[in-house]
C-alpha cells in the first residue's frame, strides 16, 4: 500500500536560529513515525531576505531582477541544508533539495515567478529510500536554466504547489500563530480560534490583512483542494484547517473581523464628469505596477465629481505623482492624501445566505459614532474604510455584534 | 577576431564587505574596457563559510558531506550574484552563474570532488552578448544534479579550470598580499616580492605553507601552462607571474625562504627492527586521512629504533590515538608529542643545477646556533625542522645568506 504523503511548510520566525530549527527537526520526525512519507518547506531563517536584499540595495539601488533571484533563494537553500542536518542528528535518513533539483520549473518572470510545472521524480526516489525531504522554498528554475522566486510568502506557494503534485493528504502551514482567529487577539482578547474556514473565507482574510498564509497559495489549494492547516510550530494544539465549503459551514454568516491599517486614501477632486475618465486614471496608476482597492465615486456636481481611492501605503507617493500627472491632463482639480485610515471588514461565505449583515455592521458603527468614509463588498465581505485611531474600537464592536465569541 | 579572455578570481577578503566589492566592480570593468572578455570568480563574502560551517555543527557534530555541500555552496553564490549587481550600477552588462549553470561537472565525493569536464557553452554565449560574466567558486555538480564543493581553496581550482576551458591567456589571482614574496615580509623586512616563479617553486611554497594559492589548482595550471598571476585587489602593483621554467629562471638557485609552524611532531620509541613496521605505523595513520610529512628514523640500537615524523596540528590527536594504538600491537615503547617545531625551508628549481645549496643551509643555522631535529629534500627544496621559537631567526640568517634582497 502507497504511504500517505504530507506536505509540512515553516516559516522564516520557525528557523530563525538553531534551537528552533532542531525543534523543527523533532517535530518533523514524529511524522515520519507514523508512516508517512513526508515532505519538508523551509523558508529562509529569521531575516535572511531582508539581509541579502539590504546588502544589494547598497550596491545597486535598482538591482537586476535576475541577479536578485540568484542571492535570494540562497536563503531557503541554507535552511533546508541545515534542517537535513538536524534531522540526521537524530538518527533519521534526510536529504535536501533545491526547487530546481525537485523540478520545479516557472515562467521567466524573474521575482514574481509562476509555478509551470513539478516533476515529482526525485521526491518519489528520495521516499523509497525512506529518506525525509526538504525542499527550498520561494523558487523555482526556469527553461533557460535560471534560478527564479516565487515573490514574497512564496514557499506557501511551493507547499502547496508540491502537495497538489505529490497527493498529499494535508499541507501545513507552521508558523508563529496557532491558526486564524474570529479577530487579532491583541485586540479583542475573546476572540477565537477559527476551527474550520473555506478556501474563499481565507483568501478574504488574507487579501483584508490576516498575512498568514500567500494569497496565491491559497487559490491554488482551492483549485485542487488540498487542505490546508494553519498551526503554530511552538505549540501541538491543532490549529485551523482551511477547507472546501460544506453546507454545515454556511450556517454561520460572519467567520471573522479583519483589519488592516497598511492602506491610503487618495482624492482627486473636481474631475470632469466624462466617459473614459476613470478608466484614463485608473490606466495610469495600473501601469506604475499599483493595486487600487476600493473606488468610490461621488454624485456629481455641475459636472464635476470627487474620486476617492485607496491604496498600499508604500505605494503612496508612486500613486500621487501618477494621479497629478492624469489630473492635470484632464484638467481636474487637486490632488489630496489621507494615510490616517483603517479598512475594518466582515468575512464570512454565510453572507451569500444570510442577508442584513451588511445593515448591522453599518449600525453597529453608528452606534459607536464611527463615521464610514467608504464602503466596499464582495460576495462574502463587507468592508468600511473608517479613521485609523478608531479601528480598534469599531474591530471589538463588530466582534461582539456578531457574536463571535461563541463560535 | 576573436577576443582575449581573462579570468579573474577575488578570494574572501577581497569582497569582504560592500565598500570591497564596489572596488572589484570598479576593477573588473577596467578590464572590459579593454576589449577583453572577462570571467570572475569569486569566493564567498569574509567569513561567511566559517560561519555557515559553525551553524552545521552546532546541529550535528558529523554533519553529512553532502548536506554541507548544499549549505556551503550558496556563500559563493551570494557573493557572484552581488558582484553582477555592483557591475551593473556601474552601467555595465553582467551575469552571475553557480558552478552548475556553467557546467562544472564533478566527481561524487562530497567536500572535496574533483572536476571531471566543463561545458563553457553558457560563458560562449554570454559573451557573444558583451557580458561580463561572474562565475560562483568552489562548486560544482554530479551526473545525479547534487550540489558539490572542491575543498578549500576551491575557487582558485574554479578560475584555473575555466581559464583552461576558456582558453584565457591568463588567469589571475587577486588576494590581499601583492605577491609571491623570498620571505614572509612581516618575519624579513627587506623580502623582495619575487618577479616569476615557476609552477614547481609555487608548488613546494604551497605545501610548505604559503598559503596563497591552492595546491592542486598550481598543479592543473601547470598541467595545461596557464600562467597565474597572483596579485592584490587593494593596489594596481603587477604581482607574481607563476609561470613555466625558463632556462634563466634556473640561474637563480633558492627563490625563497618559508616558513610553516603548523606542524607537530611525534615519536614513537624503541620500535622493533623488523621489516613492514613501518608500513604498519603509517599505514594506520593514513588510514585517519592524516598527511605524514617528514619521517626520520633513527639507527636501531640492540634491534630497537625511534622514529619521528611530522603531521598537521589540527590532526594531532587523531594521529597521537592512532600511533599509540598500533605501537600497543608492535610493542613499541611510548609516543611523544612536540608543539614547538617549525619547518623552514629553502626553495628553487635552479636547485636542480646548483649543488651545495643544503649543505650552505646547514651551516647557516649551525652558524646561529640553530639545532636542526629532522631534514627532509626535494628535488627543488630543502626543509629543516627545527624549534619554533628559532624560527623567524633561521628564516632572517638564510635570507641573508642567500642573499635573496638582492634578486
Amino acid at each position: 500500500m502507497e504511504k500517505e504523503v504530507i506536505v509540512q511548510k515553516f516559516g522564516g520566525s520557525s528557523v530563525a536560529n538553531i534551537e528552533r530549527m532542531k525543534n523543527v527537526a523533532r517535530r518533523v520526525v514524529v511524522y515520519k513515525n507514523k508512516h508517512t512519507d513526508v515532505v519538508v518547506v523551509v523558508s529562509a531563517l529569521g531575516d535572511t531576505t531582508d539581509e541579502l536584499e539590504s546588502m544589494a540595495l547598497q550596491l545597486n539601488a535598482d538591482p537586476p531582477d535576475r541577479e536578485m533571484d540568484m542571492l535570494l533563494s540562497t536563503g531557503e537553500q541554507i535552511s533546508c541544508a541545515l534542517l537535513a542536518i538536524a534531522i540526521k542528528e537524530l538518527g533519521y535518513e534526510a536529504i535536501s533539495f533545491t526547487g530546481r533539483q525537485v523540478g520545479i520549473k516557472t515562467d521567466k518572470i524573474h521575482t514574481k515567478a509562476r509555478i509551470m510545472t513539478i516533476d515529482g521524480k526525485r521526491i518519489n526516489k528520495a521516499f523509497k529510500d525512506d529518506k525525509i525531504v526538504i525542499v527550498a522554498g520561494y523558487q523555482g528554475v526556469t527553461s533557460n536554466d535560471d534560478i527564479t522566486t516565487l515573490g514574497r510568502g512564496g514557499s506557501d506557494l511551493t507547499a502547496v504547489a508540491l502537495a497538489k503534485a505529490l497527493r498529499a493528504k494535508v499541507c501545513e502551514i507552521y508558523t508563529d500563530v496557532d491558526g486564524i482567529y474570529t479577530a487579532d487577539p491583541r485586540i479583542v482578547k475573546e476572540a477565537r480560534k477559527i476551527k474550520n474556514i473555506t478556501f474563499d473565507e481565507m483568501l478574504e482574510m488574507a487579501s483584508l490583512g490576516a498575512q498568514v498564509i500567500q494569497a496565491r497559495s491559497i487559490e491554488v489549494a482551492k483549485r485542487f483542494n488540498i487542505p490546508l492547516h494553519v498551526r503554530s510550530s511552538f505549540s501541538k494544539e491543532e490549529g485551523t484547517m482551511v477547507v472546501k465549503e460544506t453546507e454545515k459551514m454556511e450556517s454561520i454568516a460572519v467567520r471573522g473581523v479583519t483589519c488592516n491599517k497598511n492602506e491610503a486614501k487618495i482624492t482627486i477632486c473636481s474631475v470632469p464628469d466624462k466617459p473614459g475618465i476613470a478608466a484614463k486614471i485608473f490606466g495610469e496608476i495600473s501601469k506604475q505596477g499599483i493595486n487600487v482597492d476600493t473606488i468610490v465615486q461621488n454624485v456629481p456636481h455641475d459636472r464635476l465629481s470627487d474620486i476617492s481611492f485607496t491604496v498600499p501605503k508604500v505605494d503612496l507617493n508612486k500613486a500621487i505623482k501618477a494621479t497629478q500627472t492624469i489630473g492635470n491632463k484632464i484638467g481636474a482639480g487637486e490632488v489630496l492624501e489621507d494615510r490616517n485610515i483603517a479598512r475594518v471588514s466582515l468575512v464570512g461565505s454565510g453572507m451569500r445566505s444570510h442577508s442584513g449583515i451588511a445593515a448591522k455592521m453599518f449600525k453597529t458603527l453608528a452606534d459607536e459614532k464611527i463615521n464610514i468614509g467608504m464602503i466596499s463588498t464582495s460576495e462574502i465581505s463587507v468592508s468600511c474604510i473608517i479613521g485609523q485611531d478608531l479601528a480598534d474600537k469599531a474591530v471589538k464592536a463588530l466582534h461582539k455584534t456578531f457574536k463571535l465569541e461563541t463560535i
